[in-house]
């Protein structure tokens, strides 16, 4: 049967891998203690006399087969990597609560209709090489294999290498391919259930993302010698930008989001008016083409703001991901799984980008949330109830006993 | 006499050592390059017959005693070392006009009433060791000698360290004392004497300045999970506080100047709302008590903002160089010299430091200033006619003969 201690316990000892003094983790992809955790999850699998498989990204995948090793897999998870000074719960939770599910189905293996795995991706936080969901977006076609292969670190580090180095580049022929239905557990890293007082989120999707690089070329001068009408200051045109983006998008009062979370001058030094100050931009709204709407006014706004100072601008387009809907019919299980076990939940969208907004592309897709302290994630002090945990992992248990138990 | 064809081969002789491909300098203070053109300055000098000393900050000085070695002397001069990728006149000019000077009046040594030295002076730029005027600062008693030997350069190494390294680290007793006068010529490094057609700058004062590092502190936190009205972004309240100093300078009309040269984030993540943001303040005006109200209502302008946003401020006062008032006797000299070799001029202030700066705690001081085309400098397109030049030197050895020839 399931056993909340034995998911505690494993939580412990994963969490010892890269813990931080104010009790995070700080556990990048594809360094030692990524291969430590790795190591420990693997032991673990083959312990419980799983078959583990590793892909050509350093996907993992730990597969109790049952009587009907041809039919697509039931397939749990999320990632083991965690960002600089990170929390223990992202990612790690996920990943050991489906394995606690599966060890914990072992002996109804003969009464599954189909496989169960878990799954472990490489790279999900695209803070060592800078793409988050990496492996899952490699798998499901939206990066090439050279160009993940050839991502380097902030030291020149290649992935490709970095991945043999660890000793966990395994073969294509392992990738996860067609799913039954991918369910991936996660924290919420947001307020919202913590504000309403539930213990489990019904993720019905994710909502989209546009990133970008803005530039402002001026001329940089002398910070003594040149007077006011002689400057063309870039920074101040970066600054007048996003002021107005800022502006606009609280009269907007809908749920778009705006984050500007790099900001840099050169030469940046105090004396120097700047030639170039750039920022980033991160737009985010689950609806397709209100995200589009947004990110063509943004870009307007900066046009505006160059045109106006007479300095130039560039909008280098990043990354895009559109908004994900998850399935409906998984989405139904779960509602039902949450009142069989009377276990209060929000129906809700993901603020953030998860594994599974890309395995959607490989079958149907849900998620599940449990609360972030404080709504605090990415920093040492996140924080989830043991107490919720173990409600999610109820939901979770009864939830695939229904999609995988004839 | 005086040979502008010998300042000119020097002139080009010096500009190879750490010439850049598009025609400036990279030559920073105690570097190897440095240590070039100190050697190439050291062979002129001693070649020409002039004693040598250098003092205790790598501060060099060339001597043409005369007949009166017990009183002050006159000291021209100004420094070697560049910005990254600066330009080739800044500093050097003045240097070697000085050189020429003395020189020239090498065949009149026994007319002198005083002696004439060269001055070559450490660090002047702050653009290796982060102060500027660092070496006529040190010797004024305007920083303790622990403290400039123990400054270190952006990769750890010290001061002392490198100054030894390089073979200039003389003796206290070589420091320049009292002077009769100084007389620092340099560029412009601004856009008015071409603006208004006149060759000569006659200099009279340079403007205060106040360096500071501004800090907005609030909470970082998810970019894609976090509702706007839980934000605690302290990008936003740096952008305010820049959009509200700069609007307010504007509004002012009159000779303040403020400079944003360096912004940065932390933890600078393209998808996390900042913990930090960190920005420089350069500000400045000629009139001291007017400096010290606009530096108030500056602070007043970033503690408004941090209290409206709900983030924490901090503004630290880095530098603060009250403006220096040049002697009136030299002024009156100078506006003789002009007149007297039919050069016009424009009486002005500098909007820059320089030794002479510290060096007019020594003595009585003045500046002259030579044309910068489009007011350019501290970068590779800084460019001074050399018909202008020659004017400045006619100017200059005019000027240094009324005051030292009997
Ligand atoms: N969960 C998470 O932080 N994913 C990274 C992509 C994003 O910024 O949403
Ligand atoms: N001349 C010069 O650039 N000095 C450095 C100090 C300043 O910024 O004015």
């Amino acid at each position: 049967g399931m056993k909340v201690e034995r998911l505690k316990r494993r939580f412990d000892e994963m969490a010892q891998i890269g813990a931080t003094e104010r009790g995070g983790v700080h556990r990048l992809a594809l360094s030692d203690l990524d291969r430590e955790a790795r190591d420990l999850w693997t032991h673990w699998s083959e312990e419980a006399g799983f078959k583990v498989r590793v892909d050509d990204f350093g996907n993992m995948f730990a597969r109790l087969e049952g009587n009907f090793p041809e039919k697509k897999p039931i397939v749990l998870g999320s990632h083991l990597d965690s960002v600089p000074k990170g929390g223990k719960f992202d990612g790690t939770l996920g990943v050991l609560v489906g394995f606690e599910i599966i060890e914990s189905l072992q002996e109804k293996a003969e009464d599954l209709s189909c496989p169960l795995e878990v799954a472990v991706f490489t790279n999900e936080e695209g803070a060592r090489f800078p793409t988050p969901m990496l492996g899952s977006g490699a798998i499901t076609g939206v990066f090439s294999k050279q160009h993940v292969y050839d991502m380097q670190d902030d030291d020149g580090k290649r992935f490709e290498d970095e991945l043999k180095r660890i000793g966990y580049q395994g073969e294509e022929k392992n990738r996860l391919k067609e799913v039954e239905a991918f369910i991936e557990l996660h924290i919420e890293q947001g307020p919202l259930l913590e504000a309403r007082e539930k213990p489990v989120g019904v993720v019905k999707g994710i909502q989209g993302l546009s990133w970008h690089r803005v530039q402002f070329i001026g001329e940089s001068d002398h910070a003594g010698t040149t007077p006011l009408e002689h400057r063309k200051d870039p920074l101040l045109s970066a600054v007048k930008a996003i002021s107005r983006i800022n502006n606009w998008i609280h009269r907007l009062e809908d749920e778009t989001l705006v984050t500007f979370g790099k900001f840099d001058t050169l030469p940046g030094s105090i004396n120097v008016i700047p030639s170039e100050a750039v920022f980033s931009l991160d737009i985010r709204h689950p609806d397709h083409s209100v995200l589009l709407d947004r990110v063509e006014t943004v870009k307007h706004l900066i046009r505006e703001v160059a045109l106006e100072d007479d300095t130039q601008s560039l909008c280098e387009d990043l990354s895009f991901m559109p908004p994900v809907a998850f399935d409906e019919s998984l989405i139904d299980t779960l509602r039902e799984s949450c009142r069989a076990n009377e276990i209060d939940y929000l129906e809700m969208f993901s603020g953030a980008g998860h594994d599974a907004m890309y395995i959607d592309r490989l079958g149907k897709t849900v998620m599940i949330f449990t609360p972030s302290q404080a709504g605090k994630s990415h920093c040492e002090e996140e924080e989830t109830d043991w107490e919720d945990i173990e409600k999610a992992l109820r939901v979770m248990h009864d939830n695939v006993a229904r999609l995988a138990l004839t």
